[in-house]
């Protein structure tokens, strides 16, 4: 088998391969709830051992929840310009006015949309702001909010992880995303600990020995596109994804790594 | 084990993964080649059978070579507009020819960048018009296109694999874009045959009965960004993945359906 002459293999040599496997029979998230804890039982449920280059996807959906990050809508009172926005989009007031202090700029206002710079500089549909898949029991104008500080909330399960089983994996918390130009949504890491989010190849020579053009691969990016098509989108039940087979090697790099600062923005 | 009640079962129900497995050894392709024969000795040596389920994700570059999209730089004259942009971006401007005949329109020009729609209306760098990775007996100055009709390429490819192993697996023709908003590429569909590259999930509710504000899952492009990491980038000699675990059930939907029309763009 041929192998690249220079770096980048990230996969073990004999068989390259990568593999996406759903963690079955989580239970509904609640505030506070032990996340490493339900991992770890579902992993012996599934008779799966933890590895060190293992990487954990963790949907924010469930993140939020175990934060507190919900919000019931008749708590709220919609400033003007919320109700500017909601007369605008068609959306509740008060869901615009969580979305705007969640933000720090509007990108595009119209009929059923609303298009923000999130204030952690993720460009996205309603700030992530989400009413569907609430638990039963959730107040009927509840709200869930993104966690607070994603990159902290994927350390947080890292160490708990390392902590119970042992060994230190990676962690992104992920999320689905519209795109500029492309229809369909993906979903993105918002969080990531313990791996490469970013993995910049300035300065590796392509085979035949020119500089690459293409500098900067967006891994955490890819890692969680795959886990999403696991999780499926109503699926609540299969909120948590384990990849195996990434190489975790090279400098840390967290999920802001991943957010192209406005300046630099080049197709705008 | 919890399964969800409605839909977007796109796993088998006992394990629910999904594998990415690179394929070794593939010769350097020439105009020509029989890819579904290499693939298929590739297979056969990694004692692989393609299932039904299987999809096969293929890098651009290759099927490029295949069909003879190579261009000698020394044989194009650089018209007004291409020395315009050329002295612009600071790129060679017989390259920036190449990029205008096979784009629509400039979407942005600056110093380094030319970020173009493609006339296959893929919004992309330099058209896909790709010089590094070419065979070491190349010219200096030659340049790969992308498929005239990368679609049509999955297809064949596809009907060809069929034909040989007697098996209807999915293809997928795929290239590395940069995004807007976000830093770093992440591999796309830019064909697709035998798979539902968007899923329409309009009218499934979620746990709780509500509708599902999220409707359409770029299913394709979320394969092609899992294969990327397999592929890498300057390994060439893994142009060819594997993915297994993937439902291709629903009604087969291109490439093509992951293209936003311009008037619809919600970002701009």
């Amino acid at each position: 088998m041929r192998v690249p002459a220079v770096g980048f293999d990230i996969f073990n040599r004999m068989h390259r391969s990568l593999t996406f496997t759903a963690l079955s029979g989580l239970p509904e998230m609640t505030r506070g709830a032990d996340l490493a804890a339900h991992i770890d039982a579902a992993l012996k449920r599934q008779e799966l051992a933890l590895a060190s280059s293992d990487v954990l996807i963790v949907a924010q959906k469930i993140v939020s929840k175990i934060e507190g990050r919900m919000i019931d809508l008749a708590s709220v009172s919609p400033g003007s310009e919320a109700r500017r926005l909601a007369a605008l989009t068609g959306k509740d007031p008060r869901l615009v006015e969580v979305i705007l202090q969640e933000s720090e700029a509007v990108v595009r206002a119209a009929p059923k949309v609303l298009i923000v710079r999130h204030r952690l500089g993720f460009v996205m549909a309603n700030a992530g702001v989400d009413r569907s898949n609430l638990a039963a029991d959730a107040a009927e104008a509840a709200v869930l909010l993104l966690p607070r500080d994603p990159e902290a909330s994927a350390s947080g399960l890292r160490r708990e992880l390392q902590r119970r089983c042992g060994v230190s994996v990676g962690v992104i918390v992920s999320d689905s995303f519209g795109r500029p130009f492309r229809r369909g949504v993906l979903n993105v890491a918002l969080g990531a600990a313990g791996l490469v989010a970013l993995r910049d190849r300035r300065g590796e020579p392509d085979r035949r020995g020119r500089r690459l053009e293409v500098t900067e691969v967006a891994v955490a990016d890819a890692v969680a596109a795959a886990a999403g098509l696991v999780m499926g989108e109503a699926a609540e039940s299969v909120p948590v994804v384990l990849a195996r087979g990434l190489d975790l090697s090279g400098p840390e790099q967290p999920a802001r790594a991943l957010l192209r600062p406005r300046t630099e923005d080049l197709f705008q």
